[in-house]
């Protein structure tokens, strides 16, 4: 059995959640916080990043979102998550690089600080001036998706790929933050309404990061 | 014929040119410096990143480093540079990630804007604890990748992959830039004179990024 270390609002454990969920492997979660820097953590990723995975039957362990969700592609290709041709595999890694790199740096990180470090382990108030700039850049994100989905029903074409959940893993961090302000975004709203309803989004939406609660409408399939 | 932009120090760049030339795909070179928002660069790539790829006669654009690198991988396959098991192809995509995200924050980035932007572009004078505090990190990369190298040739093994070009292009821009201290890491420092001596790294070590001259050693393979 797969072990995945991870914490509850972590957006790229989110992502290999997701594709774990849609191609059916089973594994158990492991809470692991980065910023404590537990000295065992590094054993099984000296990056220190969540997430990470370990299978003790087979003596492995893998680290880094990208390199597992490829891993998992190749090793599980039942549902296939960066199905096409090479060119649509090329677009397909854009998008996941898109939300890990811009995404993350624009308004995932930004908001995790803010609003979950600072007040979780420094009982300190967030940066107004933080939290402007990174709801602002969420907008623009979120213009983009809507672009995107103007012209197919999942973000690179007619079936849900690796692109998809690497948006709906960020975006739904953000959003359990209160990062996202879902006014104006119709078609962004239909496609996350649709990727909530998956059996593989259910359980992240129902989990919580200690006492920090996220907005009424955040676990709401019709919100 | 492909189009790629970039800029003679963008690391990113450097990995893809050196896998272009070790799978022996011609291109033609475009300079483009990201930190300046040309407005028609939005059009090839709208994150505004080096690299990016234009093939005209295809109506191709890809962008992000790793997505180009895969590309190229699955449609020029005949010299593979992710060769292996999933679980040796992991460990390659792994380390890909490592460079790219941590050493290019704790080194690459810090270097760059400390010793390239403010230097070329702002006339400004370094930090000196931030170049102090990158040199210290670069030091601890260069005993990880000597650790690496006890077992094996390569990073990943006996054969040379994704993994050592990610590396050698990330570490050649902080060499430029003064960022490595060769002492005391012979292992690193043979498999890195290897690296330079491949002819799909000699390109890279002419070029000069402006009126910023490298050090000496810098273009020596026998340094």
């Amino acid at each position: 059995m797969w072990q995945l270390y991870q914490f509850p609002l972590c957006p790229f454990s989110r992502k290999v959640r997701l594709l774990m969920g849609e191609k059916g492997i089973a594994y158990d979660l492991v809470n692991e916080h980065p910023w404590e820097h537990r000295p065992g953590f590094r054993d099984i990723n000296p990056a220190g990043r969540t997430p990470a995975m370990l299978n003790s039957e087979r003596d492995l362990t893998l680290s880094d979102s990208v390199a597992i969700c490829e891993y998992f592609e190749e090793t599980e290709p039942a549902k296939p998550l960066f199905a096409g041709s090479a060119t649509v595999r090329a677009e397909i890694r854009r998008l996941v690089a898109w939300f890990d790199s811009k995404f993350y740096a624009e308004v995932g990180a930004p908001l995790l600080q803010e609003k979950m470090i600072k007040r979780l382990f420094y009982r300190q108030t967030p940066d107004a001036t933080m939290l402007r700039h990174a709801m602002r850049a969420a907008n623009e994100h979120m213009e983009m998706i809507g672009s995107l989905l103007d012209h197919h029903r999942w973000l690179t074409g007619t079936t849900i790929t690796m692109a998809d959940l690497a948006a709906a893993a960020h975006i739904s961090v953000a959003d359990y933050l209160g990062g996202i302000d879902w006014a104006g975004h119709d078609g962004v709203h239909d496609w996350y309404a649709a990727m909530k309803s998956r059996p593989s989004f259910r359980p992240l939406l129902d989990e919580r990061m200690g006492p920090l609660l996220p907005p009424p409408h955040y676990g709401d399939v019709n919100f």
